[in-house]
């Protein structure tokens, strides 16, 4: 089938640097496929994890084998294993702002004062540079980056005329997570949003990503407290105990806490995190607080812990905790693999647009014609099989 | 449509007088139906909760009042309401038996000393009797009664025949559950059984079952621990995240963990516990470890801890760490409630035999033919809403 | 030793009531005194606890048999038996100030727009008539009100002379909780603060309770988190295990924590329980973070979660998580019944100014001399039985 | 001050690489002195840490740096520094005895068939060859063995001449742990024993010990969960809060937890696990259950999880939980340096008998002339230091 390439925007983040890593070792022959989700899947035209090639933007540019030593998330044998490989991927420039995301900077940063038109050509020359060296035949573009602060409200992101207009006047409201977005749909590469910013769901992209019959997807990666969240919350209303109040709250010292450690940022994060509850349910619970905590002991181990408060028979009280002690790369990185994978297959059986069977990887999924996402997780599990089930051959 | 009588072995227990004091206290006008899953089930054939009337055998004499005054789960305003209502009832005699059930007894004992069939008979007795006074229309027995220790491996509960040769023969592998199950069955009266001992379950009254025509449902109630450990583990097999052992420990000083104080009775309820992760996962869990201890300070408030280590991407360890403080009989009672409408019908619609789709109230599900069970309660959720929608009117 | 008044700011607040009510049933005949660390100290000057009457301000006007109705801290068959003799007692009118306490307000204020020396001597008016028509031999006033946000750094706290001043023209930086302190001792009543609010430990009015030899002592009450923070933190330094960092989180939903829900009075509490650790550990701990959420499904029940993480030998990371599912009121209400007895004990001494003795009971001990407060639980109970044996007959 | 020799019985276990290693990085430069509690304490007449050698016995033959490696506590970078070191010390031959100790055996057996007398004579050589072979000047011995289940009630554990007897005889009722703690005092080299097995605090070998001027103490060393019980409780106590019940879960993979797999270790375990609350609150915990789980995931690291149940004010119920995730022998092992540099001080002092003062390092220290043991952390630590002072030159 050839390679497929992933151009990942935020390359040297610890969950770019992790998913490199992994598809590395198992290149070199590793067949330890823990946590990647569709590994069982063959004959479904999906891409073999092999034949995937990484490359990507950052603002930091030095190689992805020294991003994943200061990241100390992947296994110090592993890295070892696959050193050499992740040392010849070095970043290209990126689209700094501290205005969208006040924590995170760096020197790696393209060439300015060019405005957002000159951006936009210099990441489809990047896309077309990656085919042509490293000899990519298919190819998706995935948002890692640090999380932005919501976009001042405006019309501009509303329709893809106004957004345009936008592009030309430089104007301040398009974030750089947008001109990315952009880019990879007009050069007609299909898009994810793994991060809360907004980007591709702006309804200007939306209606550019159909007009291109581009597929998208996003967005916020689901790894952990919010997939147990969807999880657990649809048993609970299934078994008609009320959920009085969730108490959510985090703590994790990575550069993603960091950038989260800016209110604005927060703000988005927390954002996509509490819609969930109230769809599944099918009632607004009224105390439910979500917290990030920037907390370096942990570094990139991050502990979600839960309280639910649920009243039962007779109106009487009970709690449930839920104390998670995860790794937050160790389980974005095979969701990030596995959505270049059926983005890429999307692309391949012509399907354009908004991706909704892709929804089980996202905290707030993106859905066509206004509908409701689907929250619960084992509906999300049962909308991408029957997906993948279409192309299967008898 | 009538009265539904629900016929209870263990009628004073903490499960029993909570679920009779809701009912009693929705007769009076209450409209909390919080905890009970089929509230909003109309026009499905389902009783209505206030046609339900509690009876049954308890080897403890005192009123239903009494009893649920010492349990202490049923709020004091509640019991307060319905007071008079529960003095009224008292349990009748019931088959006591140390040897299988070592830590439980009471002096409301059957007349004893006449063997198995007089016990039969006097259950059918009282059955007879229930309808008569109490102007009930249907029945279904339920087994709420302390765990048993699993029986004496026998080829006498391989067979109808064999069973009732022991019958006669008063033979000792015969348990008090057996016999209340042998008789609603030689009844008509549809039997479910919420505990783990062994009862309809038995090959010999399966046959039974489905010769005679009665629809029988169990085992073991699925309330708290189990519950969760059925939510979350078909998260974690679709997440590809390896289960490496999972830990579980369980507190709690009701008589329910006073029968479990007696090792033989414990075999009987870890082992109903332990069965689900193998089947939902498709791997043994090496190390699934099920503990049970009775703590009196907590009363009916069972605490469930468990520890859940799972291996992700790259072989990296992850905990997830669940408490649930929960209110065993709260969560307990309106499960009996939906089991006793589900099952009654059933034998309205003329279904005989193993109900398997009322498996998401069972930690071990009796199925047909030998099938294995459907833990995953994602999946028994979908199987009961489809079997109910059979039936309802268009 | 005849009656011992204690009023109290905040008087129908859960702490107050509940304090009350307590002491009204062992006046009854209750000989339940678990939670009164004091109880078995016979003999050393105390006040018996039947001789404790209580009364004080809020801008609550009920009287205490509906406020601690309301508060459902109390039993109800305890507050069923005091109910008439907490009927009877209805605070006098408090200051407000939405300034200093914004999200709390009521209609029993004081007669406004006469200033601060007004206020003063209403206060002490209503401590002689508390004398009058109670027959009450000995006084304390207790602060229980509120959290007030910090008052604007000014010199006129720092000197009486200026304090004074700032009384007479009525400044703003002077709060309720400080004119109360300035009353008490103005009057010759020891006072003591159990809340975080600026009060008695201004230095204008250190110097006031010294030169009128009036015993002293605060603030914020020690109940759950913090107590046990400075119980745990002296046992990893004595085991060399470092603290790297220390995550506390609280949720409660009783009216402080809708008082903490304001950002500056949660500013003043944060501060107080934040100082323990560095001083206990000797070295300032990087990652130290406090939280209060404000979380109405808990009522009165506040919860703490705190996380420690520690290094040990050979530089391994390892974690202490410690749940504290506790009562608010109910551990702070025998703290302000042995506060009263013991400030009040002081007095009978002769000693003015700092109770530095007492420190066990507070957050943030006031020292004598501008010396380090004493945070260490063990040595803080040593200090007390020291100063208690002092006056113990031989 | 010339060298200490630290002659371990287990020296291939965890605790004894742990320590030997930390010893070893610490002699190769490190100046992290992180878990180690006398590491300040200068001008005691302590040995430096860096004069510290390691010895023993252990009946599985390896080089210390195999069984480091195999442990996986060291960490790597650490390992690989002192690895050399390690690699030169191979145990000596033990004393195995599946009768004591079922599930632990191993190859490096001490030559059998020769009796108690043998293995006594063949422990003084060993040690002798120490002292001559690697110019060790002072020496302790320290039981790191796995867990023995009780002897059998014996007079002959009662008086030194019947123990002597016994050994003659070579009574069955004397375990490996009695002998290594014989043949110490009998060579006047002060005996620690870090293990709840039954040795130098058997009446018998305590007057041995007390005739010989030998100093021993023990036993059973206080690491994680009793460490904390001994810091809590007394909090407890001293706020007058009733603890209803503790409830104490361990689970651990590593062959400590494998031994204690065996119910009759596991007894000897949990007994010395339970004392400690009745003696700090004065008053028996009717619902004290200690429950230690081999649970293969975690290897050596040991994770305790206690739910405490007090009563407090009017009654009222609350709950601390405390989870700690700690690992096994980095807890353990800077207490037996510390213990070994203690032992030898009073060794030098002339004090002979029980080190009563070294209480704060033992779940149930031994003590003096049938005085309780001193189980509340803080007490303890002031009494080390009290004895610590005593020797300190002015």
């Amino acid at each position: 089938m050839g390679k497929l390439g992933v151009a990942v925007i935020g390359l040297n983040g610890a969950v770019a640097t992790t998913a490199a890593a992994g598809i590395a070792a198992i290149r070199a022959g590793s067949n330890d496929l823990a946590g990647l989700p569709l590994a069982d899947r063959q004959g479904t035209g999906l891409h073999d994890y092999r034949d995937i090639e990484f490359a990507g933007w950052d603002l930091n540019g030095r190689s992805m084998a020294e991003a994943a030593q200061a990241h100390e998330v992947v296994p110090a044998a592993t890295l070892s294993a696959v050193r050499e490989e992740l040392a010849g991927i070095r970043p290209w420039p990126a689209i700094g702002s501290t205005d969208f995301c006040a924590n995170i900077d760096g020197d790696n940063k393209m060439n300015g004062g060019c405005g957002h038109r000159a951006a936009v050509q210099q990441i489809k020359d990047d896309l077309d540079r990656l085919r042509e060296t490293r000899g990519v035949d298919d190819l998706v573009v995935i948002n890692l980056a640090s999380t932005e602060r919501l976009p001042n409200a405006n019309g501009l992101l509303e329709r893809l005329d106004a957004f345009e207009e936008g592009l030309d006047a430089n104007a301040p409201e398009i974030s750089p997570a947008m001109l990315y977005a952009y880019a990879a749909i007009d050069h007609r590469v299909p898009y994810a949003n793994f991060t809360p910013s907004v980007a591709a769901d702006a309804k200007a992209l939306v209606e550019f990503a159909e007009k291109r019959g581009v597929p998208i997807a996003g967005k916020d990666g689901k790894t952990g407290q919010t997939m147990m969240k969807t999880v657990i919350a649809p048993a609970l209303r299934d078994r008609a105990l009320h959920v009085d109040g969730w108490f959510s709250t985090n703590i994790l010292g990575n550069s993603d806490g960091l950038a989260l450690d800016d209110p604005k940022s927060l703000a988005s994060k927390v954002n996509t995190k509490k819609r969930v509850l109230d769809q599944i349910l099918g009632y607004p619970v009224e105390d439910h607080i979500v917290m990030i905590h920037y907390y370096r002991p942990r570094g990139d181990a991050k502990e979600a812990w839960d309280n639910i408060d649920v009243s039962g028979f007779l109106g009487q009280k009970m709690q449930i905790k839920v104390n998670f002690l995860c790794q937050d790369s160790i389980l974005a990185a095979p969701l990030v693999i596995e959505i270049a994978r059926v983005l890429d297959l999307a692309a391949k059986r012509g399907d354009g647009g908004v991706q909704e069977q892709m929804s089980l990887f996202f905290k707030l999924p993106q859905t066509r014609g206004g509908r409701q996402p689907e929250h619960e997780f084992s509906c999300q599990v049962r909308m991408l099989d029957a997906w993948l089930e279409q192309g299967t051959p008898n």
